[in-house]
């Protein structure tokens, strides 16, 4: 094995001298081999040759039962492209060569009429992308060598099924040919020898069918099937390359946010059947239970199949510990190796493996997917198995993923009252609730209509990405946990049961039938992941239950992190639910909500639509007991910690009804004539309401709004003190674009804390931080002046983006998808911060505001405060805290110390 | 005279030891002195003296006849606003103290029953505010003194005159006495003594009328009339202070930008008195024609009247040339003095002097006002008469006043046809045309329906301030060339008739009676503000013709300036137009406004409504020839000259009708179902369309509009090249935030060149640089990015200016007023850039585009392109050119000079 005494390269991977003197144009190895002979390629080689190569490779230099193969590399996939989809000069050759290598090292000749070899051809790029990418299997069939495989094997049946299978796929992978048009003619030759099953096809059915499918095959391609294995395996590569632009391919990766990779790999390796009688079989697992994170060897297998037939779900599989009773030597090889494999990764393993006549193949090793809480346990056990240390299990859970385990899920006291009408596998964690939808198309459909569906499909294929994305929750009445629907939804942390033979579920007549019960697409169902329950109706949640090793992560991450973790939070109930997760105060309470109920709603309608000051400040008046009593319950829930209150924000109209009816209704309630209504609401209206009268502008024409919220926070303050709770408000004005601005409001502000302190008879000094969200691009540019009158910001990346790239959140829909599509942006920059654009006010206003004032505190309350990579670049510039919702605040607090860490 | 031999100080004026040791809290001297005896001010002490006080005591210097007195200083009326409206300790004594000077050297006694002396008390802030300030003459009269008046003038009437008068005036502007009260009583008095005229009242009368005056005051006031004059006179100056800050002062401030001053100045000086028999009289005077600059001696005088007769436009003054006839020796002197202030100032001066018994005093100079015309005759004159430098010349001509002389005015031949129903004075040139309005509440809102109109009033006031502003210019009855009226109009640029003594105006019917004939509200007239015509409907106008000095003043502008000039153009007429006005090519060709003309706005519509590529196509085919057959003419009319043309920008929704008639006729037109259209409307509506799917979005995702417009761009070009013009086109794609956008459009627009000029067989190079807007922050953050992939950036300030200060233009009155008056900021920054947010994103996206790509070029093509503020700071920033409107080019290559020399 040349592999051990190669030095190992990092992950920029610079070109080596090539074995075989075969290069691309610039000089770089095109093909790295893996075998017994010889392993040139490493783990940590998963950019160039994807993780599927890198992985064969490293498996094969541990030792391990693998076939010998060979890996053309994801560069020349970026070639094939950039030379306008062509194969590169000498890719050809340098195939040829490295199936000769192979012929040797398994004594069998390509395309031999006596002992042929078959080869796999596979995709594999540095991420996975599951279903996306296509195969080819059996390669290397021709009429001729079908005859050597006879041979070789002494199973004509098999042979011919081989064979056939080639022609299918290649057909419809290589050539385009539908699927359905070989499945039409096998279904008339099923007739024709009155079979029910495809085994039941004699031999001879087999041999016919091969004729059958080589003519479906020319009809549609206007060709014969090649019989020259070169060029099948040459034309079957650039198909691979092909797959990797496919439009389900690029919408997975956008889904995913996956930028930046050159390509796919190709890996061509020896076949090993799992379908040649039944000492073989074929099998996917994990190395511990991905679902719960548990140390238990879990995954499933099928006897007698090939490794596609598990994972596409046809055939509903058995549970791998059975494989104990049917060949117990090779589970115990299996057990073995999972311990090998997790030694060596140090990682929780996705292992395919296939027993061909009672011999054990690897076919495929990597980081398994796990739900949240998987990932969670996995790190937390891995340390205590000193497999990892404390520092390596934070940086490796993936912070998104907590959100599943924050996930409420169906509360036991009313499942006990549901109707269970079938029980799948416990796919992906969660409670989902939804009415049924019968296809991807309809699920999205309703989606954005404003329902809530669940998709019910019998299996999900690539082509129902969108639905799968948009649904609540995943149905299926096939296929198992490491179907297509359980690992993508797994990925996306979605409710998912998977397998529940019981429904019987007819997409064309958009029903599901179980136990002679009819549902339809108006019917509500409710799943539970963690259970594979499905129930009828809407069933109540409740708040999740956190595990022990959720707490000991979330332990070591406070121990790490010196950033700061508060929430975004308007209600008492709010602000303890975000405490319960451990945030260290409010950053954001916004004052607005407190407007919109039934009770209150009236009196701000008064406010607004007075035409005079006295007016307003009597509405305002009304107002005032309501702010009063939801700060004083707030600060109650935070007592001992900071609240951030924002004073009123949005622009006056929005609190106004803007439909005929509710202006009328409005219009009687407060006794004045529906034109003075439909007069304001018009004279309110606004071009660009995003760009108009809100923020501090509304304070600095009605400065009389701002003076009853402050006097509520101060009354509600002095309340506090007065019960001895410890009441820490901050008062926050909002889009301060100007010095002016902010000196005027807060003295103002002073003014007003002032009077009331003196008017309630409070002589303590009260001290109330001002500060400011830094939201306009010019208060960014001008922090150093803002600093001067602020004692704190708070950066407000929702409407900072919004302005930094003249984009309205609102409407960008029109084009945002284009640009992601066309790699024009890499991700929306609402999720995740533009760190180029708006990283960069940020960290200027960092810069100038700390010079002015090297004590002023830094936040940011944007929807950016829960998102990792933007925290990790919160940390970077030196933000004190970051605000998130309370359910993102454990997430914050574990990329907050992986910041620390990085 | 101490003052020669002081040594003079500059704009700063560091504190002075205090002649008198009367002092302010902060040890400033608080009162300034001029006279025979001393002078401690001097003209370049504005800031502190106010422009009145300073140039009294520069006068003073030079030895011309000026009533000696002293000024109070502005900063006293910062103290005064800072200490809440309180008068500064140790003013009062200080005040007396400087009486007592004024007693010594005028040989009377404040107070006195013998021989009283008397004193005006004027305000004069920094910068001259006509009319917005209160003045009372006369001060120093009481019960007691008045007779001592009598006894020194011999002249009962006069004194007695005198008294009322001050009753009236210190009443009015101290007291606050609605001056109507005292002319009531006056009228009543008139009535009784059969008096038609003031001056038909007697002596006896005039002791009556100061008695019953005496009793208007106590009924209003609740106080007796002061008879301490130092009360009368501490009063008067607290008076002047609240004048600072009356609305109609705010106001003038605002509409002028007006905006840094401390205060007013206030003026005490010893009477002197143009109403005291036919040797006595008063006048204003410019000692050159402020309406065209001609070096002659203009201006106004009134025998036997008060200065404020003359300014009050009560009676019609005689043309100050007269006075030769009257006092040939005072008219001798007074040319003297013309010559001795010219030489002095080096600058235009407007005058007011008393003729006292045949005795001159000077009152006032100041740096006249004039119009644009003049001011750039006056430094040219200035220039031949070795005054001033060129360089001097072009830095004292306020580019602004420019746009006057570029004003359309009526045509000869339609001025020839018209019918002329009044002449008055030609008190501010241009020409104006619009219906009667007769308040100027009437002229604000009718404007802002939508309406042209003429403000039309017997004399216009300080009240009449925001009427005048919004009139498309303004007629009077009564006043001269130095009224109200003219001066307000002249200094705005505003054209005004004055005096024109044919009209009644009766602004209670809202009628004007001329010659018989009655015109109302609805009648449209036509006014000359360069002639003084007013003439029956509307004239049609003439482009102006512009003068050798004009020539002269843009040839050095040419000669000094580094920065170049272009316009905004979007049709080859205004490209015409430009050219001739000095334009160096365009920078912004808008491509929109060629889509909205009949025949293309269908083939527009169509496009936009179609729903898949190849429809869109075919509608875009149509619209290519109009295209470039537009963009030929602009080629050939800027032939030589590089065109900037902008490709498409605006939102779809705006080419397509919104109102349900519009839709229904676009429906039948294009034979589609109407709800077709209205979907299409709702599926393009926005929130924020400001925001929205516009500029190089719309290329992004509809790249066949790019290709059409490219490709029309190209064909014209290579149809001038066959032509022998030299067309010089550049590409410029708006609203671009990220290097990639361009990049991707760039190489988009880079194809579709190669394929047109491959399609016409074209095969020289063509060589046209495609370059980017730069007016999303993003953009500006990130412009050494996009610098890579750009051969120019133009900065659209307008976007740039919405988005750093996140305000809609649109929007932006519902609380901009609130923000000017408040000083939140201190100009509309649509108007002038704002340099410390928005200039801050230019100038850094200059370095970091040059940094880059240090060829890069630079320009600015929004609206701040043709302010002159906004000019200077491009200039600094070292841009390349700025593009304004045509009728702003002159003015830019003026500003640039000015720039370079500053």
């Amino acid at each position: 094995m040349t592999t051990m005494t190669t030095p190992r390269t990092g992950p920029n991977e610079p070109d080596r001298t090539p074995h075989d003197g075969k290069s691309d144009a610039a000089g770089s190895k095109m093909i790295y081999y893996f075998g017994k002979s010889q392993t040139e390629g490493d783990s940590s080689q998963k950019q160039l040759l994807g993780g599927k190569g890198a992985n064969l490779a490293e498996m094969s230099s541990l030792g391990l039962p693998v076939p010998p193969g060979f890996t053309i590399t994801t560069q020349v996939c970026a070639s094939y492209y950039a030379a306008g989809k062509k194969v590169p000069d000498g890719l050809t050759e340098s195939v040829a060569e490295h199936i000769r290598l192979l012929e040797q090292e398994t004594d069998k000749t390509f395309g031999s009429n006596e002992n042929p070899l078959l080869v796999s051809v596979r995709s594999g790029a540095a991420v996975s992308m599951p279903g996306m990418m296509n195969s080819v299997l059996n390669l290397g069939l021709t009429d001729q060598s079908v005859d050597g495989l006879v041979q070789a094997t002494g199973n004509e049946r098999f042979a011919y099924d081989a064979y056939r299978r080639l022609i299918n796929m290649f057909g419809d992978v290589v050539m385009g040919t539908d699927h359905e048009q070989f499945e039409a003619v096998f279904d008339r030759l099923k007739t024709k020898y009155k079979a029910v099953l495809d085994t039941d096809v004699p031999t001879e059915g087999m041999r016919e069918l091969c004729d059958a499918y080589k003519e479906v095959y020319r009809q549609h391609t206007g060709e014969d099937f090649p019989q020259d294995p070169y060029q099948q395996l040459i034309r079957a590569v650039e198909a691979v390359f092909k797959s990797w632009n496919t439009s389900r391919a690029v919408r997975y990766r956008e889904i995913n946010q996956i930028a930046g990779l050159k390509g796919t790999a190709v890996n061509v390796q020896a076949m090993v059947f799992g379908n040649m009688g039944d000492d073989c079989g074929t099998g996917v697992a994990f190395t511990r239970n991905p679902s719960t994170g548990e140390n238990e060897f879990y995954g499933e297998f099928l006897v007698n199949a090939q490794g596609e037939d598990v994972v596409a779900g046809i055939r509903t599989p058995r549970p791998v510990i059975e494989m104990r009773q049917w060949k117990p030597e090779i589970y115990d090889q299996l057990l073995t190796i999972k311990d090998t494999l997790e030694r060596h990764y140090r990682e929780m393993q996705d292992i395919e493996f296939t027993v061909e006549h009672g011999e054990l193949f690897m076919l495929q090793t990597r980081t398994g997917k796990r739900t949240g809480a998987a990932a969670v346990t996995i790190a937390v056990d891995l340390v205590s198995e000193e497999l990892i240390t404390r520092t390596q299990a934070i940086q490796r859970i993936p912070a998104e993923d907590l959100t599943q385990l924050l996930l409420p899920s169906f509360s036991e006291d009313a499942k006990r009252k549901a109707q269970v009408i079938a029980t799948g596998l416990p796919a992906s964690p969660g409670a989902a609730t939804g009415k049924l939808a019968f296809t991807a198309r309809e699920a999205v459909q309703r989606t954005h209509d404003g329902e809530q569906v669940l998709l019910v499909r019998k299996t999900t294929s690539p082509e129902d990405i969108d639905g799968m994305n948009e649904a609540a929750g995943i149905l299926t009445s096939t296929g198992g946990m490491t179907s297509h629907a359980a690992v993508v939804a797994r990925g996306w942390g979605k409710c998912c049961v998977a397998g529940a033979g019981e429904l019987h579920i007819d997409a064309n007549k958009r029903t599901m039938t179980v136990d002679g019960k009819t549902f339809t697409h108006t019917d509500v169902l409710s799943i539970d992941g963690a259970t594979g329950e499905v129930m009828v109706g809407e069933i109540e949640r409740s708040e999740p239950t956190l595990s022990r090793e959720f707490e000991t992560v979330m332990q070591w991450s406070d121990e790490f992190r010196t950033l700061g973790v508060r929430t975004n939070a308007d209600t008492p109930a709010d602000a303890k639910r975000a405490r319960e997760f451990g945030a260290q105060g409010i950053g954001l309470c916004r004052t607005e909500h407190m407007f919109f109920e039934a009770d209150r709603i009236t009196a701000m309608r008064e406010m607004i639509l007075a035409d005079n000051e006295p007016d307003r400040k009597r509405a305002l008046d009304k107002l005032l007991p309501y702010q009063q009593h939801d700060f004083e319950g707030i600060f109650t829930a935070m007592a001992g910690l900071p609240v951030t209150i924002r004073l009123l924000d949005p622009p006056l109209h929005e609190f106004l009804p803007h439909d005929e009816k509710s202006q009328e209704e409005l219009a009687s309630e407060m006794n004045v004539p529906v034109q003075a209504i439909q007069q304001r609401v018009a004279a309110l209206h606004e071009m660009n309401p995003m760009l108009g009268h809100r923020g501090c502008r509304l304070a600095v024409t009605y400065p009389e709004i701002l003076v009853m919220q402050v006097t509520a926070i101060v009354e509600a303050t002095i309340a506090c003190k007065n019960k001895k709770v410890d009441a820490q408000p901050e008062i926050m004005i909002p889009l301060v674009g100007t010095r002016t601005e902010l000196a005027t409001l807060r003295e103002l502000t002073e003014r007003t804390i002032e009077d009331v302190c003196k008017a309630k008879g409070y002589t303590d000094k009260l001290d109330i931080p001002i500060g400011t969200m830094i939201e306009i691009p010019r208060a960014a540019l001008t922090a150093d002046e803002i600093a001067e009158v602020a004692d704190f910001f708070s950066f407000g990346t929702n409407d900072l983006t919004q302005l930094a790239f003249g984009f309205s959140r609102d409407d960008i829909n029109t084009f945002l998808p284009e640009y992601l599509k066309r790699e024009i942006l890499e991700v929306d920059p609402f999720q995740s911060l533009d760190e180029s654009g708006v990283g960069q006010l940020v960290e200027m206003a960092c810069e100038k505001g700390r010079k002015t004032k090297p004590t002023l505190k830094l936040g940011i309350c944007g929807e950016h405060g829960g998102d990792p990579s933007s925290i990790l670049f919160f940390h970077k510039v030196g933000l004190d805290y970051v605000s998130c919702s309370p359910f993102r605040v454990p997430i914050a607090r574990l990329v907050a110390a992986q910041a620390t860490l990085q």
